[in-house]
């Protein structure tokens, strides 16, 4: 089946499984079953062996799964075995904890580039990178090739930065404002907005 | 239809779209339509219909949603018409950030408690809260009655923690540690994974 064919709450699960693998690596683990990762994830292992078979054969009946391989087939499916340049837009608190989080690279992503448009923190050094002004970003993505963008800057600004990034090239947004921005059905968004997973659960709470 | 009977993915959509009503009154809107809901979201007017219609009778054929009264009900079903305690473990660049964020307290939350292990951490001020050492926390959290808590300890530590949590009372976890934790039926979990996002989305990148 071609990949474009698969449910995208398929391949939202694909990095959920890749990361219990990498988990189950560093444990020494090298063989694994739907049932086991089944039971990591809270996900049934039919499913597990559903999403899974839409992209190929990936263990042998009874024996389970390799977990160096199927790692790797996930890597290649989900276009991580090269690292992607990410672009970092907005340098508050958050921005900062961010740009500081370790867990990107062994993962396929590099923060190459920070932007702001406060006069203060242009300049300013973070870890390897000066903070850059956000009026030169569309000119500087488009010729260093960013497709990939990190976006945590007001809720106000994040429609108008958004359609900044898409002009320099983005195809792909991971937007911390708290808001829903409108872009072509060419551009990806995801949202990390820690007040809907919150409200998501209080609704269970009696 | 009783609430109970609802799925998880309907229910997932409701801060959606309590977030949307909150900026259309911020703008000055007094009253909306699914079709205008549904262009800021990206979800089709038909399903925000549906979804709202599983738990009642909220707007009017022809004159759209009063939104004051729309917000007012979605408040009331994700229960938080008034403010919950929260309690944060892990203090890190991200807990920081986190602690800091302003955005929480008009959205149903406000952190209460923070905690970590780190001898040189404990007793430091952050904001109007002082860091608790998290050998304290179960007892701590039990007399509080505190039953929501977000996890930004590192991935290691983070289902030993959820164990502790759980134990003090805890029934709504919102981890931000990369790793997928096992929890009772009765207690819910939510995940914040940037890279999981990010690859959901490079999945699609030619």
């Amino acid at each position: 089946m071609p990949a474009s064919s698969v449910p995208d709450i398929v391949v939202g699960r694909l990095p959920l499984y890749l990361r219990a693998l990498s988990q189950m690596t560093t444990e020494g683990k090298e063989v694994t079953s739907s049932q086991e990762l089944g039971e990591r994830l809270g996900i049934s292992s039919a499913q597990i062996r559903k999403d899974l078979s839409q992209f190929g054969e990936f263990g042998k009946q009874g024996t389970g799964y390799a977990i160096p391989f199927l790692a790797d087939q996930l890597r290649r499916i989900l276009r991580v075995k090269s690292i992607w340049d990410v672009a970092l837009v907005g340098v508050g608190d958050l921005g900062r904890a961010v740009a500081h989080y370790a867990g990107f690279v062994d993962r396929g992503y590099r923060i190459v580039a920070l932007y702001d448009n406060d006069p203060r923190k242009i300049g300013e050094q973070i870890g390897s990178f000066t903070i850059m002004d956000s009026a030169t970003m569309v000119s500087n993505i488009r010729s260093r090739e960013i497709h990939v963008a990190m976006l945590a800057v007001p809720a106000s600004d994040a429609q108008q930065v958004s359609a900044r990034l898409i002009e320099a090239g983005v195809r792909a947004i991971l937007c911390y404002a708290p808001t829903s921005i409108v872009v072509p059905d060419t551009v990806h968004v995801q949202y990390i907005d820690p007040v809907l997973h919150l409200q998501r659960m209080t609704y269970y709470l009696g």
